[in-house]
């Protein structure tokens, strides 16, 4: 059974990881035969959003992983936790956590750090040559973990897509059920919600991730 | 296109909706092409579980509506906003949030009382003869809100099985990937993360909950 690492960023979509995108990817998993384990960084949200209402809850504080467990049910371990011989791949849902939390390219673009414990947790897995799949917005992520020349989508988003190819990566666009594989990296991405109009839109761009990420694993 | 309700009781198994169980459901609308909007009671949830440690956060207090928005990604209203001749039928995910929020089961077992606005909400579709579906521990309202002999299930848990009894139901054992119908009453049920050892185990059951819903609808 291949046993699968999901890097969480907390737990909603304007401030954590995006809820559906995290639990279509456990289904995936779960439904191909595969084991996982949830990890988040055990830092405190950039942000609360009062995702009633859209606005900054200006004095709360949550923690990323505290609330990445909600998602989790529980069964979640910070990424310093992580024994990489474990571990036969790794999944990076979306959400703006993924922008804000896990890196700071929500706030200035290109110029963008991964923060310093999630790029130590990924590169783990790029050194040993196993598969990461990035969801929505988390490819941006992927010119600073891979270099130059590395491919992945965004979906169709002009500026986001520039800024990919500005940080040295190689974008493709692509539709909400297509992924894009950068083979030599092992890495594999998909819009999901960046274009999905529904959870099911969503749905189908991850599933084909989850099972692709598993055939490379 | 059916349009079918869906009530949320915050956003967390251990303090609201069992995140996966809320997903699933949304996912099984979609796929099967209704539309759905969410709802749940502006009120505060009872306890704020910290899902890493398990441990109630004694001085912190959580908007249902507020929290229950993240699983809604924005898109949620109050019960109180309801207008029944919109939608075509009902469908409440478990979680403790449905024992402690919508009713207080958790605190007094056959004892509850349903919340004043979630009875409310939920009896405007009893009455309307449109077909309501419960999921989990959320079945523990059936006898109180469709009275004595009303069918539905929690699974085979022998002590929550007798409750349902007890608060005049007629209770029937089922398996995860089960669910029990009230065809006279429009109730339709399934045990979910009561019995689920994973969340493809969750999925088989609420994917069946979700079409039987829609299909007396």
């Amino acid at each position: 059974m291949k046993n699968v690492a999901v890097l969480l960023a907390g737990c909603g979509v304007f401030d954590g990881s995006e809820i559906h995108e995290a639990v279509l990817t456990l289904l995936g998993l779960s439904r191909a035969g595969a084991s996982y384990q949830c990890f988040a960084p055990d830092i405190d949200q950039l942000h609360v959003v009062n995702h009633l209402t859209g606005e900054v809850a200006q004095t709360e504080k949550r923690n990323v992983l505290v609330e990445a467990a909600r998602i989790a049910r529980g069964n979640i371990k910070p990424t310093t936790a992580l024994k990489i011989a474990d571990f036969d791949a790794l999944i990076i849902p979306g959400g703006f956590g993924a922008a804000k939390n896990l890196c700071n390219f929500a706030l200035v673009g290109a110029d963008c750090e991964v923060s310093a414990e999630v790029r130590d947790f990924i590169s783990e897995f790029a050194l040993a040559k196993k598969p990461v799949g990035f969801i929505c917005i988390a490819p941006v992520m992927i010119p600073k973990l891979y270099g130059k020349g590395a491919i992945g989508t965004i979906g169709t988003d002009k500026g986001t897509g520039e800024a990919f190819c500005a940080m040295g990566g190689e974008h493709k666009d692509a539709q909400v059920d297509e992924i894009i594989v950068d083979e030599a990296n092992k890495v594999v991405s998909t819009p999901a919600y960046m274009l999905a109009g529904s959870i099911a839109e969503a749905h189908s761009g991850i599933e084909k991730l989850v099972n692709k990420v598993l055939a490379l694993a």
